[in-house]
């Protein structure tokens, strides 16, 4: 016998669920159709991304972006949007971002670069100019001489590994010369850092994203290279051995500013103390526009709750639509959310249930990443037939999101669940000037949107209550 | 007991098939990391769309396309390689496709247009200036008075059901349009047809695609007219019941010449005499430069090839690699390929197995269309598992794809199964002057190679012989 028959004889769920799932069929091609119609998620997007633009946290963009999120909710009838107050950093790019490759007899040339998010400047009152040590593990730092790591620059050149299908996963094994390559070249005694851009792409972008600085090393300036110049330099540098880079920053750190995390309620009718908070963040790089990142799951977001009150549904849990601020540089945003989303739960009889995010981009929907109970990984897969016309597939264990991570401390835990885009496209765009509106593709946009609602409707219909 | 449980209690797959399916994992691991480390599809696209170009049957550059697609698979160790002749249509779009709408006191805009192909070119000896008559449906001519329809134009405005989920299928639903429009319009005294660009696309690009005379009705003039232009003209004609469009194409049609299909052969270890074609078309429209349509399926299909000899595989049944001719505006070479099939049935005791074909574009593949038994269908089905880590989910019911179409005729019938790359952004670029290589991303032409390729393996290791 083979697996289709097993399916079909020996599953009590195929026969034991149809009246329910038939009126979920029908709610979820109805949020389907009323996106794909009526949708409102890529006008939104032009207005934050073209009228609004980049929104680092401490900026004013950032600043307007809340103001015009806390609109959007309200004109779609949330019953009360409010600002929870977060202090963010402040740090600023400035406007000189150099490095410049010199060798032989006075030939030069220009490199792609760009300051990596909490870099400290070059100093403005000496020139930062130094040969390059190539390394793509940081742990190769400590096993060289030390005539290849005092006062030198260090190019962290390890690609992101191409064969790993979720890029995400690669991004992930790339990522450590980002975040800690510049203390760990400090460490050695390193004057510089240059990364790698995490891209697959092979052009002249380059991404930005954060890096934190190790207490008590020195804070040496860091910027992202293009893979294009990246790989040139490695190569330039065995064929001239006299090669220097100068470098020159002037990113600046200031103090922290009041921002916050935009809340729009919508009360539950049956269970209105079970909270689903819905999110994506509203700061961004401060390169691009941040439309796919995180412009999609804030306009997701808002699209959720204009197509719910589009279909006439009334939710049974309380929803939260909730853009959070400063996801790229702290997540002080989600942090300070699940700081008083515990206070909540402690004096009252509030109880976060589950929470959702959607942070990987604005292509085609392919499923979800799910962290939560077996219970109730098992019921979101059995919802494989519901979403199959909408060519929605994985329902993976896995990181759900940053901003809504800091939940899982909750007692009970909440669901988490984060919405998974096709990857493929997007560390070509990721934290570079690229992440604009005109590569987010409007269908695609859309399909996540209505993907997203179907999810926040079947958890709101079918998630358990807790039993504690 | 939930699904899950049911699966894995009852199904006797799970455990029986674990040796086979762990050979069978691995040799797929192997294809996916050839092809996205050493793959060759993105450089072999290039070189066939930039340095070749677009490959309209009956042209010089598709008889170029030929020597190279033969030239390539000779390289990468086919056992042999020929040309099977094929008469195809000839057929030029000229130089001149214009459009001009006039209205009141001299105003005018002249819209984006193309002729559809296979269209008569307007009458060099008299002007075609005429009102336009708008309609939705092919049915409502026959209904409209005859001021309405004779001697004019007449403008088909159907747009591509959006809320379709299968950009294919809302293709499909107003494809009758491109079709049959113009012969519909020529029945009730039309004089040229104006078809709305099948895209879900808002923008000012003409796509063209084939169309067909009627026997016995006149044969008039008929061009694809750009969607933004298609709104444009439908309200224009409503304010200014004056307006009239004037057209003018020169297009034309000459004898039919010989190219032909590119085949390879890979000569099977076991059974030599079974045999397994995939391909895709080699001929392209005339506009852009056939990229997604069908440069991919050429590239996947030369790849799926060079990927098989690179990680050392031996084929239990005859491959052949089939570049066709003509799928655009005949579907000659699917044609002949079939008839020449059913004559090395009769003839001797090779039998076709299988036929897969790639030519929906070169998107991030989710899965296959099947088209065959039960028993085969259930076979791919049970590969869910082995192809989930590659984010293939699909193993729908459906059409495999047009050159293989007339292989159903066969007996014994052949499984016939298409790649099924996601399709959501196929028709912005598809027939039209956008289908060019940069629209192609290369990890995901990769994974659709390697997908392919799977396939193909997977099918000679485990589809079972005929047994008559």
């Amino acid at each position: 016998m083979n697996l289709f028959c097993a399916l079909v004889f020996f599953s009590p769920n195929i026969f034991g669920q149809s009246a329910s799932d038939s009126k979920d069929s029908l709610l979820i091609r109805s949020l389907y159709d009323d996106v794909l119609l009526n949708g409102q998620a890529y006008e939104n997007l032009r207005t934050l991304t073209k009228d609004i633009g980049h929104r680092l946290s401490g900026s004013e963009s950032a600043g307007k972006a809340m103001q015009w999120g806390a609109e959007v909710m309200r004109s779609y009838g949330a019953d009360n949007v409010s600002i929870m107050p977060v202090m963010v950093p402040h740090w600023t790019r400035g406007s000189v971002a150099n490095a410049t490759a010199r060798w032989g007899d006075g030939q030069e040339k220009a490199l792609h670069i760009t300051a990596l998010g909490g870099s400290v400047g070059t100093d403005p009152s000496s020139t930062l100019q130094a040969g390059v040590t190539v390394v793509k593990q940081l742990a190769e730092l400590k096993d060289l001489p030390s005539d290849q790591t005092q006062g030198r620059i260090v190019l962290f050149n390890r690609p992101m590994d191409p064969v790993q299908i979720n890029t995400g996963s690669a991004y992930g094994g790339a990522y450590d010369q980002r975040g800690n390559g510049a203390s760990a070249a400090a460490a050695v005694g390193a004057r510089g850092a240059l990364v790698r851009s995490l891209t697959h792409a092979l052009d002249t972008l380059p991404h930005t994203g954060a890096m934190r600085y190790q207490e008590e090393i020195d804070r040496i300036p860091a910027a992202a290279i293009s893979t294009v110049d990246a790989a040139w330099l490695a190569k330039a540098i065995e064929q001239f051995p006299d090669l220097t880079v100068q470098l020159e920053l002037d990113c600046q750190a200031f103090d922290d500013v009041e921002q916050g995390n935009v809340i729009g309620t919508w009360y539950g009718t049956e269970l209105p103390n079970e909270i689903i908070t819905l999110g994506g963040h509203l700061d961004s790089w401060d390169i691009g526009e941040g439309a796919h990142d995180d412009g999609a799951g804030v306009v997701h977001t808002l699209e959720v709750l204009r197509v719910l009150k589009a279909i006439g549904y009334q939710p049974r849990r309380t929803l939260r639509f909730v853009l959070f601020i400063n996801e790229e540089n702290g997540n002080r945003g989600g942090i300070t959310y699940a700081e008083k989303a515990k206070e909540e739960m402690e004096e009252s009889d509030w109880v976060h249930v589950a929470a959702l995010e959607s942070d990987a981009g604005g292509f085609v929907p392919r499923g979800f990443r799910i962290d939560a109970s077996d219970e109730v990984t098992n019921l979101m897969r059995s919802w494989t037939d519901l979403f199959d016309p909408y060519n929605i597939h994985q329902f993976k264990r896995g990181g759900a999101g940053v901003d809504i991570s800091p939940l899982k401390e909750l007692t009970p835990r909440p669901t988490l669940v984060g919405l998974s885009p096709d990857g493929q496209r997007y560390f070509d765009f990721h934290h570079s000037a690229q992440d604009v509106f005109e590569n987010v593709h409007k269908r695609e946009l859309e399909l996540g949107a209505a993907t997203f609602a179907a999810a926040v409707m079947m958890l709101d219909q079918h998630l358990p209550s807790p039993t504690n």
